[in-house]
């Protein structure tokens, strides 16, 4: 069975997202509800017989390197074999290209399944398909046929080369660099590369024919320098082995695996660190340096890198959503089967009960079943925005939607990542010694969600994009649509739910408030406390989703009880959390920044 | 160095408790502060060279089955033999069993700072001090000799036997059984036990001569029959080999390990399923079933094994705070080591800083020092209330404070543990990816942490055992107690940190508020929510140890202005939360007890 509730799932990309709506688009046309139900049915079946049989194996044997080459679990390439055959590399991507171009929202849908049936295993398709994604927007039709279709056949897949050992969340401070090399006939400009890259997830492996890196690298000044900080940052597409003349594969590129990295969870993800131009192992054309062909132009390579960091952002969030879905399942069936006590008020010699009786057990799982399932409805909701961008009927609606995305892009990574990872230990408890033990799945589940408030970005770096650059720096369209569209929930509930909307027409005014003083503190002071910022906004949007979800009407009788309880309990155990962190942010509390370093 | 400050640890003790003046008791008479600190100096010492070493060692080896006997990392033994002969396992004993007497108060930092170092090698100590003076405290003189000094001399080790697979937190449930059997002419009433026990730390292990089980068991009743619930539990000691009439060990127990779990994290400690009289392997004297010897008298059992649990639950705590503290410790040399970025308004082409000055680094530090140094407290504090309920001048005065420390055990169990893992994950978090990996401590720290929520208790065990037994089933005297320490501490801190006092005053009327409307609601409604009230007394409870710490003088001048910043940082930012949650259960919620079944 699917850990990810299909009712539900059906639910929110049906009757609350209007997901058929999309098929009234040209792009979508050719779509409809039935071919929706395939893809999704489609990765149910895979996601239950091809990613969740290895989950545990997958933790248990890491990737190894082997001489050079990484090795995985061979039950990983026959997963995505099967998922490449069935063409879910390639759903969401033009016909052009040889996609089913299926909107993205699907295709989220798609990805959580598989994410929550084996989210290290899924970690792969997800990168090839940003990777290429980025190609294909942004490369030379050569670029795209040769570098992005053989990944969107799923035969290559990509990876994203960012951080360095030293330069994680300050890109500015990498220091790969990029040394002209000519032109080559068919992928134009062509560089050599030379630097150390970390944390490379998918940096090596043996389940694909070919990799695809996606490299920043300066290019050298006039001078022979490094610029400073961002400048001069330009992409680069560094394929494993380089593409021969005959279409087919050539020699090696000069990237060798310095190292593995041994992670907490996430394990079936080969992580690496990439040594590029080291000369020692490979020289391809005869002299060392990674050969690398530059997507873009010279000095725009984070501006482009962004449109996959954006997409990668975006699913981190899904994938910590799919591990809250996952827990949840797991803490459910094991609340309704074991037993355990009994209630106050019952006879001691009576049969224990089922756990789930016990208001304690409830609360753990509804507390969950708000995380997981509002995680899921938020990264939902971002993904149909992508989709309303990508068929904006004018480029200023393109624009409105493209910030209202960049709006929610960090919560919607961060959110999922905080409350995901807070349901799945309260999966644990609910599971008492058992949960702790390897013999359940929550504690992988744990684990393995246990990177999502680290990657691609962190955190406190989520929480300063989004008090920052899409709030402070920004005109406030953004804010303000998001305004517009809590208002049309509210509007919507009309006489119903009236404590919720007034609850949420508060927590509003709080925000705005809120953003009003960080924006009289100006920019230093504003970001002292961006964190709690991030906790608090993330919670009012949830909130907006619970109500919006609550608001629309549902097929089943049972769905709609269940979105409006539900609703009813984040509005009462969470939203006062997101209240009382506001007027801490508001107090302008810098007691963090100022206490004294001899005091710690 | 040790994971734990020892100029902090110092203040705690001397400055805070005023350690030193237990010396004016008798019984701690030969004692002194070089007494005292040569017992905190070894046992630092023991956790750097001998505990800490093999941490990591620990949790990749853990113990396997081998044959019938668990095979435990050989450095397990090795750092344990020298903890006994430095006298570590003796030193909290009468003089009378060959102990040292010191203070539990000096006892626990002295474990604090072992567990910090190791906590699954100092899981064994734990337990076996505990079991020792439980026989020490109910047994017979024979008994004693025989069962509780080998252990207090650290060559046989104890456990506690309680669960089983299918009763954990439900003890009425316990099938296993125990038939009389005679008399033993040294250690008394012999029984034969069946049955399963889950969950058993220490249950077996290579590292001491002999184990002795404290087994809870039903007598059988004169039906023949097992009684219901609580009737007729009874506590027997089972020794793993018998002792022989000379002195020495005898044959093997009917008692074999029927499998290991595979933990999370606490890897070093083998934890077992232990079968008794399966009469497979060992038939002593001819016959199936384990040889038990009754401590205390029959249906007395839960009773007497509440003394070990209730040591045990603080030493849960002290686990907890001292895991805390060394996160802590980790993350603060990370964060004063690594460099990234650069401060807001600093040149693009300044060299990158410390991560320390950045807010949100500084923010998750302090936040894990008022938890870490907050949790360290609690449990000192309760520490400190087992030495006065020892040396109390009256029977009143011992009833009063062993009243007060019942209130305060679910708490300084549960605290510690749920704030001290959140501090773990903060510092997993200052560490980005590389607090991922393995090459790292913090995420073993993390795994590690993560059971103290669950074993001797979970926390809505706790929960319950606060606001039903500690709180409503009693007379208020414990509560009121605490009034009245807080009410000192307010006093003595006269015209200082007037916002902090007011700030406690107003916490403290509504923990008397709410608790007026749980004894309002009953018994069943007031349990709904007691974990949010277990969380939030605890919040009020750590606020006033802060507070009362600030208050305190102390030798150096860093360490009061420490104090003050981290009790105003606590008060800032965490009180608030309390007081929330304190509203949340006034409410009366009982949405998670009523919501549908079928919604869920």
């Amino acid at each position: 069975m699917p850990f990810i509730d299909r009712a539900t799932l059906d639910f929110l990309l049906y009757d609350w997202l209007i997901a058929d709506a999309l098929t009234r688009q040209a792009r979508f046309a050719e779509h409809s509800r039935e071919t929706f139900d395939a893809v999704l049915d489609l990765s149910a079946r895979l996601g239950d017989e091809h990613f969740a049989p290895h989950y545990k194996r997958s933790d248990r044997v890491e990737p190894r390197l082997d001489g050079e080459a990484v090795r995985v679990l061979p039950e990983i390439k026959a997963a995505l074999d099967i998922y490449a055959k069935a063409g879910l590399f390639a759903a969401s991507f033009d016909q052009t290209l040889g996609g089913a171009q299926i909107p993205i929202l699907i295709h989220t849908a798609s990805t959580a399944m598989t994410m929550a049936a084996n989210i290290a295993t899924a970690a792969y398709p997800m990168l090839t398909v940003a990777n290429a994604r980025l190609l294909a927007t942004f490369g030379t039709p050569a670029q795209i046929e040769i570098l992005a279709r053989p990944q969107i056949e799923g035969r290559w897949f990509g990876t994203m080369c960012l951080s360095e050992p030293q330069a994680g969340s300050s890109l500015g401070d990498i220091t790969t660099r990029a040394i002209a090399d000519g032109e080559d006939i068919a992928l134009g400009p062509r560089y050599r590369l030379f630097g150390n890259k970390m944390w490379i997830s998918g940096g090596d492996q043996d389940a694909s024919e070919n990799i695809v890196h996606l490299v920043l690298a300066k290019v050298l000044g006039e001078d022979g320098r490094l610029g400073a900080g961002l400048a001069g940052i330009s992409l680069f597409a560094v394929p494993k082995l380089l593409p021969a003349a005959d279409g087919g594969l050539g020699e090696a590129n000069d990237v060798v695996v310095a190292g593995l990295n041994h992670k907490m969870g996430y394990r079936g993800t080969a992580n690496c660190l990439l040594a590029f131009g080291e000369g020692t192992r490979h020289r391809p054309a005869g002299a060392a340096g990674a050969i690398g062909f530059r997507i873009g132009e010279v000095g725009q390579g984070l501006a482009i890198m962004f449109r996959m960091m954006n997409e990668a952002r975006i699913a981190v969030g899904v994938g910590a959503a799919a591990l809250a879905c996952r827990g949840y399942r797991h803490a459910l069936d094991y609340a309704r089967e074991r037993t355990q006590g009994r209630p106050v008020n019952a006879r001691k010699d009576s049969a224990p009960t089922p756990i789930i009786v016990h208001p304690d057990v409830r609360r753990m799982l509804l507390t969950q079943k708000v995380y997981a399932e509002g995680a899921l409805a938020l990264v939902l909701y971002c993904a149909r925005l992508v989709d309303e961008e990508a068929v904006a009927a004018s480029d200023a609606e393109r624009d409105a939607t493209g910030q209202l995305l960049g709006l929610l892009t960090p919560v919607g990574k961060s959110w999922p990542a905080e409350f995901g990872l807070a349901a799945n230990d309260l999966a644990i408890q609910i599971h008492g010694g058992y949960g702790y033990t390897r013999d359940f799945d929550v504690e992988q589940v744990y684990r393995d969600n246990r990177l999502n408030p680290i990657h691609e970005g962190t955190y406190g770096i989520q929480a300063i994009d989004l008090v920052g650059r899409k709030i402070l720096r920004s005109n406030g369209d953004a804010l303000a649509l998001l305004g517009e569209r809590i208002d049309a929930t509210l509007v919507a509930c009309g006489d119903e739910l009236s404590d919720e909307c007034a609850a949420l027409r508060a927590a509003w005014a709080e925000v705005e408030e809120t953003v009003a003083m960080l924006r009289a503190a100006g920019a230093e002071k504003a970001l002292h406390n961006a964190s709690a910022f991030l906790s608090a906004f993330g919670h009012v949007v949830v909130a907006w989703l619970w109500l919006d979800q609550a608001r629309a009407s549902a097929d089943k009788v049972t769905m709609r009880e269940t979105r409006r309880h539900a609703c009813r309990y984040f509005f009462a155990t969470e939203l006062p959390k997101a209240r009382q962190q506001f007027a801490f942010v508001r107090s302008g509390n810098d007691m963090a920044a100022s206490f004294p370093d001899a005091c710690l």
